[in-house]
């Protein structure tokens, strides 16, 4: 490819929203352009880059049995209201209706199409186990679009569907997967990713990880132990709570007027957070008059995601709109309205001289003994871990660190196959609901994530397995036509090898193309210059560690294609 | 790939609404599975299909500069506004509104895309001709989504968009388009298929050319001269007329009482139909008042295309409401309400003694000579061609045949970045819109219009180049241990020399086995049975032709193989 026709504009500047290092590198070197926010049009490098990655994972999906389908990205009401989730998903989901006023969706996800097709295909036991992929575009109606291909609104990702006889082949075929994902991430470059136990979420079922590539740019929070291997997405990780010994106290209301917040009452009262039990309204999800109240200690923060799973039910962050039932900034668990629901984190279990809301104006209770004042409560995990807890495991130290989900599998067991109806028969003549696995990888969410961690001040540094072109050729003194014939020569030589080459055929400076080549990141420069030239030679040199050698033009293919054979063969 | 476990359900019976031979054949032979009308799932086999397909189109593409790129499905409305087609395109684009209540649309082609990228990486002449292409899912909201993968609304489609300095360097770029699709064509397997040339529609631009399959079960009519190499879209073909010689009469109107349509005036008066003046009612698309009546003879049909290039409008066949000024049924030229657009067709020119409407109940005139009697008409080309009218070119008889659109190419022009506003740097320093074309093949199309022309009573009959896999194993026997175990050594022998096998694994008789085969339509069929092997043997039969041989065992993988490059070579 001649970078002279190459659609692909490299800037100086990156655009203003661009805050993380992969959404700056992939505009500046033109790999991306945004057409709407979420929304990018990906330039011949990236799709380049792309199908790449596309071909490792299927690869590596063929290896575990996959069988590569094609699902509808537009899909009727009804297969989705067969599962339940038509009216379950959020407006994350595009709904139109088309010109026969039907409801339509785009999907996000394909478990209902894969219900579908094995419905209409896999009849016996001896079927399975049996798993189909996609490749395939997906539009999610995402809130807060942002950080490049991060976190986008449309997105090419693949997607596998398992079905088995039982949970013990499920399990196997889920640790194959497991397996296969690792080999994936290896392969497409990526360096310091984990798996880490996650939230099922919307898909439902029980056992679910994602893989995370450990990145300060992260959204996702993973809490890891410092001596053992515990490891898990902060929405499921839990910990052993420091418990603060204090003898049961008085209980009595005491005046602490405009002062609301956990640091207004610890500083007039002159009391450390943990003193203090801090109350979080919540909304439940389409219901208007439903609040749920959660108590945890006020050195703690409420974890949504299992606030969710313990009340089984969608809640949000209550918007503070007038409620007769509560005070806010004096809410307490003794003498609150019996129309909410409260629940109560383990944090509060036998703490004893306590601080909360007295649900009056102006007041608040000192010397609360939780088990003491708020009558028969059970204590459940609510709480969000905090670095320095204690590993659940071992009782090693916690730490928090920040990551990307890079892919995710679940287990899901028959939530799909029993609401859909599908059934097959078993070995006992008896019709039953396959268990089911489900599989995903972000494509364009890779491509950041290895933006993310290989690049430099200068630029990218891809890795040679899916960098768009192996070699990045730069021709100085292309005006020179003695050099260009020479320059040119060894570019069809390349090319004629089957190397894949990408040549600056530009009239500019030394400056410029190699300024392009660091911020594009091929893995490999070769220089063709008059001075190299002129000792019959070119220098090759390595964008990941700038080691440079000259070598004979003529033994040049030849050290390439040496160098290319052994980036790839750290790669496997 | 085991047959046993492969994710597709052959049946006896084709869905009650597939009409056509490829529809019926994809359908039994499982390579798709509707999940909404006009909505498919592709099994295994067809999405194999589909990325053989898809792999020869990029080597062409490439071929031709082509440089690939992925632009959005979703798009919001700015961009199709800035181009004019936000508004100019009807209810088969989708549209969305997002959660911030923001308009969005669902792409059916990328012009606007293709610009606004090309808009912000090309700026100088010398950049030109460029041409980006992707392959890619687009959804068309059909209103008769129809004929299984030949009419549906979501498809996998190859678009391409050149870029150019001046008409000649794009005219000259189309024309290497044009014979990149002769040769995708071709190594796709298709046999029976010409260009024609054809309308430019909602796209623009002035010359466009369709590929067209010929075939019974095509949508598209296609006139062709039995002379010369003259051929052309219905929408678009010209012809010369037979005229009719015939004296100028006396004007008169007469009593035709209830008789209103061609058939019974003609019946009454006893004169054939290229006496009569057809008139027909179509109302503008979006304005409620606004009405055309077209005249031609009433031995000729409207040609709908060439009525709108003629208005430059938009219309469609009037419901047929009450308007004042029209009395159904005796329509005529004389005495109209000038509230109405008439257009007069070309063959009414210079024709005398014609009955048409006298524009009230139970009345028509005789004796119409239009250039007498209508005043100061134009006549312009608004019928269709007629099997058996004369050949624009030579004067030889044209015939009409239908077909399928494979593809098409069209010369835009500045359409697009005239109303976009992108410019380039010319060689004298004047800015210029660069004129364009664009490109493009339906995947799925590809693959109905493959089964459409090859198969037999018994199946599809895929070509080598694009079959999903290129040898069907049938062990016959299966059951016996014996058998099976020199059966699965073939088929790991075929799978280790590279070739592509789908290997019947089933406990099941011979006939089933031979009728799944037929119904697949891979190109060889490669038995394995009892017969045989007490031969030390295998036959080896054609798909296509039936032929059937044996060969020793030892030799198998080697003669396969050499059909397999001898089947390819044909496909070059």
């Amino acid at each position: 490819m001649l970078l002279s026709k190459l659609v692909c504009e490299r800037t100086k500047e990156a655009p203003q929203d661009a805050k993380i290092r992969s959404h700056v590198l992939l505009s500046r070197a033109g790999f991306i352009k945004q057409v709407y926010g979420g929304i990018y049009t990906m330039t011949t490098p990236c799709q380049k880059m792309s199908r790449k990655i596309q071909a490792i994972i299927r690869e590596e999906m063929d290896r575990e049995d996959g069988q590569e389908v094609l699902f509808p990205v537009v899909m009727p009401r009804e297969l989705w209201e067969s599962s339940g989730r038509y009216s379950s998903i959020g407006s994350e989901m595009v709904r139109f209706k088309d010109r026969n006023d039907h409801d339509m969706l785009l999907g996000m996800t394909h478990e209902e199409a894969a219900v579908h097709l094995a419905n209409h295909t896999v009849s016996s036991y001896q079927q399975l186990p049996m798993m189909i992929y996609q490749i395939q575009t997906k539009y999610r109606d995402e809130a807060r679009a942002r950080g490049g291909l991060i976190r986008v609104r449309e997105f090419t990702m693949k997607d596998a569907y398992s079905f088995h006889n039982d949970a013990k082949e499920l399990e196997e075929y889920y640790y194959r997967m497991f397996d296969a994902y690792y080999r994936i991430f290896r392969r497409i470059g990526l360096k310091n990713f984990v798996d880490v136990k996650s939230d099922t979420g919307m898909m439902g079922g029980s056992i679910a990880h994602e893989f995370m590539l450990i990145t300060e740019a992260g959204e996702d929070s993973i809490v890891f132990c410092n001596k053992c291997d515990y490891r898990a997405n902060m929405e499921v990780a839990t910990s052993v709570q420091d418990k603060h010994d204090d003898a049961p106290a008085e209980l009595k209301e005491v005046f602490t007027g405009e002062d609301k917040t956990i640091e207004e009452v610890c500083k007039r009262l002159n009391i450390p957070e943990y003193k203090t039990i801090k109350a979080v309204v919540y909304a439940v999800k389409g219901e208007q008059d439903e609040l749920v109240v959660a108590f945890v200690r006020g050195d703690l923060e409420v974890n949504e995601a299992k606030l969710k799973k313990v009340l089984g039910k969608n809640v949000v962050a209550y918007d503070g709109g007038i409620s007769e039932d509560i005070v806010f900034g004096n809410i307490g668990a003794i003498g609150l309205s019996d129309k909410l629901t409260v629940v109560f984190d383990k944090s509060l279990e036998g703490a004893n001289n306590m601080v909360c809301g007295a649900n009056k104006p102006e007041y608040h209770y000192v010397g609360v003994s939780p088990d003491r004042d708020f009558g028969n409560v059970r204590y459940v995990d609510i709480s969000k871990v905090k670095a320095g807890q204690k590993c659940p495991v071992c009782g090693g130290d916690l730490r928090v660190e920040n990551g990307i989900e890079i892919g995710n599998i679940f287990q899901l067991g028959t939530k799909y196959t029993k609401a859909m109806g599908m059934t097959v028969h078993g070995k006992d003549g008896q019709a039953f609901n396959p268990i089911m696995g489900c599989y995903g990888i972000g494509v364009g969410r890779a491509i950041a994530s290895i933006a993310e961690e290989s690049n430099d001040e200068n630029g990218l540094i891809l890795p040679m397995s899916v960098a768009p072109w192996q070699v990045h050729v730069c021709a100085l003194r292309y005006d020179d036509e003695n050099i260009a014939k020479q320059a040119d020569a060894i570019y069809k030589e390349l090319t004629d090898a089957g190397v894949e080459a990408l040549f600056d055929d530009r009239n500019c400076g030394a400056g410029v193309k190699f300024a392009d080549a660091d911020l594009m990141g091929m893995p490999i420069r070769l220089v063709v210059s008059p001075k190299t030239l002129a000792d019959g030679e070119v220098e090759i040199c390595m964008r990941a560690t700038k080691k440079a050698e000259r070598v004979a033009v003529k033994d040049c293919v030849a050290k390439i294609k040496a160098v290319i054979e052994e980036e790839m063969a750290k790669l496997r």
